[in-house]
């Protein structure tokens, strides 16, 4: 898609200096940008390139005072980096809208119900008795198991399978390669050393606005529900086990993992790689830096913890600068117990 | 499907009390049942729901003495847990059977056998010269590489790739997004500072009653074979290396790693996210705590690690407290160092 | 198929002995192999086994004397090992050239543009303007998306999901599963605690040479690209955040993850579970051990860090024997503090 300078000063309500007429199809940052791209200037320590950019479009703020001519296109506005985005926005909603239909070979149960204004791409399995909103987008080879409800607006990335039963709100993003509502892993130790499975008969909600990064794994409860309360935001290899809970505006960073039963309160930060074990409990705006293993409910709001296993976090940084310095430790008791065997050498000789 | 508390009490040799005819279509949990739910009592804390559920059945023991009339349909039986279960599997059973046939469109080569009673979905790719037993199930969206065996009993998930030569026993079970018989990750260093990919020929092998969770990867052998031994159970995201094995009722948590030709013995329990090096042998009924780096053999059975690099549990609790005792210890080290160089310093002016 | 021992002598120019028509079908370890296998002796550590192999070839250094009569036809060469590897390479090609055409069902866009010699297996789906090079194979149940162009020999196993827009270089081999080009994990806090999601409009460079394990997770970068340059090589279960670069030749042990805008040098190696914080530089040459937390810019290149957080080797090192002696630090402490007052006291008292 092309737009013209002045179409986008209309879009974004800019103040159009230069050529209406020039017309770009591409976003870039204004130090790579080339003929035919819109970039932004926003921080001022950038202001360089705004004289050498080969971008055909530059967006900058009201403020800004030119220091040299600009062969860019100019569109002043009072915050170039917001509409900037506003604009990338409105252009992936013109794109995501272009996605309609239903592509062959798809299969769709006769028992399913679907939604206006949807796109179902192709080897998109959709099982029994599921219901899809409207404006939702079922990328090619996603799986949607049987009874599955998936709300409006939601976007569901290739490849992307969703076991029986699970709940899906309204506006919910699952990115390539997500599981939701795989079994739990719940085995029952018998006397001759071997397991036996517990069934899982519970599922898997997603609230509305949730987000769900690539190969993701939220497995379905043992009964009642895994939960990822709305507005949640979880990044790519993330893994929630079953009967979990995760709060709302809560965030999970790449290749975390949260074991069975436990309840995240909401807007928490957890880092990449930090484990969480099962059954505790993590109290609203905790901050659970990378890597650390969380083995202990967390019961005070906005408590930082950090290492594993995992403490308050300014005390394990003094601990971890400490533990740098045992080798200058132990030098120094060395020497205290020699000046000691000497005053006490001396004391006896006395 | 709909049964009757008459059919449920005959399914599980229990004692009615209360309305026969009343139907239930799902399970709950007692303190979440709504009408037309089974649901189960057996922790007598829970017993206080009894008098207030929803549910339209509840399995009890034959112990309980009610203390309050009860709406819903009571069965009776030794013992409750247990027969709530069994019922569960039995759904799952019957859920199952009813998949069967092979979904169009499908992809399978004319040279692949296939058993009876089996489940083919939607877009499953079954290569040239795969054998698959009787009872099998291969979700939609599967793929079965070229001269590929799997026994009977075994339930493939949407979206699993297996790929050529490997092995699956009998009731195996694996779990969407899964890979199985991927290279290992093997590449020779030239002097060129390039790595030249070392061939990995080998295939996978997954004994009987193996359990893979969703999108984990087991790599194939370089030669011979990469193998998990019988009733092993392994979690989401887990990684497995060429030639490495897996012993029998192992139990492999989320997001863990066994790295390239080590051997893991019997009955090992090995928790979240922790790794293991190759090349090394794990002795049977070790436990590796969840974040544990494993760099060295464990050759006594039983033995429990932690902590990265892991050492044996106890001492390295006792370690990380200590360890978090250090600003006292550096207190104490630095008074001591005070009055011994009082006591010095009054020594020379005596 | 099947090959005699007087071809494969001509393939690797090796020298025959003993019945030059037999013939083998596979490869075996010399200590497994079976009748209709080829097997290799090239540690003489295994010598034993050549008197007893039931392989029907084995290939033999020139040097090797025999002490007994050997039932298997034997082929010198001047490198047991090198002929073996050159022979599996030799065989894989074949096996690969043999995959070819386009399978159905798929679905290919009328506007993209196929190579020569190219195999599309059944539900492969081939987005529009999608441009495909020469001898590539694409695996069944793939995705490319819009735009994507894949240069010449790649190989894309099943199930494989590049996202629009990516660049993928020629010889480069992506395992079954990963995900390329997912949105990288941008979200802006609003004052109501939500986050807003920022648009992802880059994209995903993968040079020539590259391979990538199953199930990874490679993002695209915010603006610009999250490159990943020629000849590194990256393993299962992987994370790359947006906007990272990964240098050339540089090695990622599984489940490692790089965070956002980090940059990594050339020829590094990363262990296993290993994590790397965002908006850092990596040197080259550096090592980073497996689980390693790495939180601040590597700038010495051949650095070797470990621990999490992450410190030089050889301190780390040191520093972890002296925190398993963390008790006898404490007793020595205790110890001390008890001769120091029995000092203290006898000088009150003298």
């Amino acid at each position: 898609m092309q737009f013209t300078a002045a179409q986008i000063a209309m879009m974004i309500n800019g103040q159009l200096e230069g050529d209406a007429t020039v017309s770009v199809g591409n976003f870039g940052k204004i130090e790579e940008a080339t003929t035919g791209d819109l970039a932004f200037l926003a921080n001022p320590k950038y202001e360089d390139y705004l004289y050498t950019t080969k971008a055909s479009i530059v967006i900058v703020n009201n403020t800004l005072e030119l220091k040299q001519p600009v062969s860019a296109t100019l569109l002043r506005v009072p915050d170039a980096y917001a509409a900037f985005a506003a604009l990338l926005s409105k252009y992936q909603d013109i794109v995501a809208q272009q996605l309609n239909g239903v592509q062959q070979p798809s299969y769709i149960a006769s028992s399913a119900k679907l939604g206006e204004h949807i796109y179902i791409g192709a080897f998109a399995y959709i099982g029994e008795q599921v219901t899809i909103g409207n404006h939702v987008k079922i990328y090619p080879g996603a799986f949607i198991g049987n009874n599955v409800s998936i709300a409006d607006h939601c976007t569901i990335y290739p490849g992307v399978k969703i076991y029986h039963d699970c709940i899906i709100g309204s506006h919910v993003t699952i990115h390539a390669g997500s599981v939701i509502g795989g079994d739990g892993f719940g085995f029952a130790p018998m006397p001759d050393g071997t397991f036996k499975k517990i069934p899982q008969i519970g599922n898997v909600i997603l609230e509305d606005y949730v987000e769900i990064g690539a190969n993701a794994t939220i497995d379905r409860a043992t009964m009642g529900s895994t939960i990822v309360k709305q507005g949640a935001k979880l990044d790519n290899l993330i893994q929630v086990g079953h009967n979990a809970e995760i709060g709302s505006n809560t965030v999970v960073a790449a290749q975390a993992g949260v074991s069975g039963s436990t309840k995240i309160g909401s807007n928490v930060m957890i880092g990449g790689q930090a484990g969480i074990v099962g059954h505790i409990t993590i109290a609203d705006g905790s901050r659970i830096n990378a890597q650390s293993g969380v083995s202990k409910s967390i019961k005070q709001p906005n408590t930082t913890v950090t290492g594993s296993p995992a403490y308050d976090f300014t005390a394990t940084l003094r601990s971890q600068a400490l533990s740098r310095n045992l080798p200058s430790f132990e030098k120094r008791i060395t020497e205290l117990e020699k000046l000691i065997q000497q005053l006490l050498a001396e004391k006896v000789a006395s």
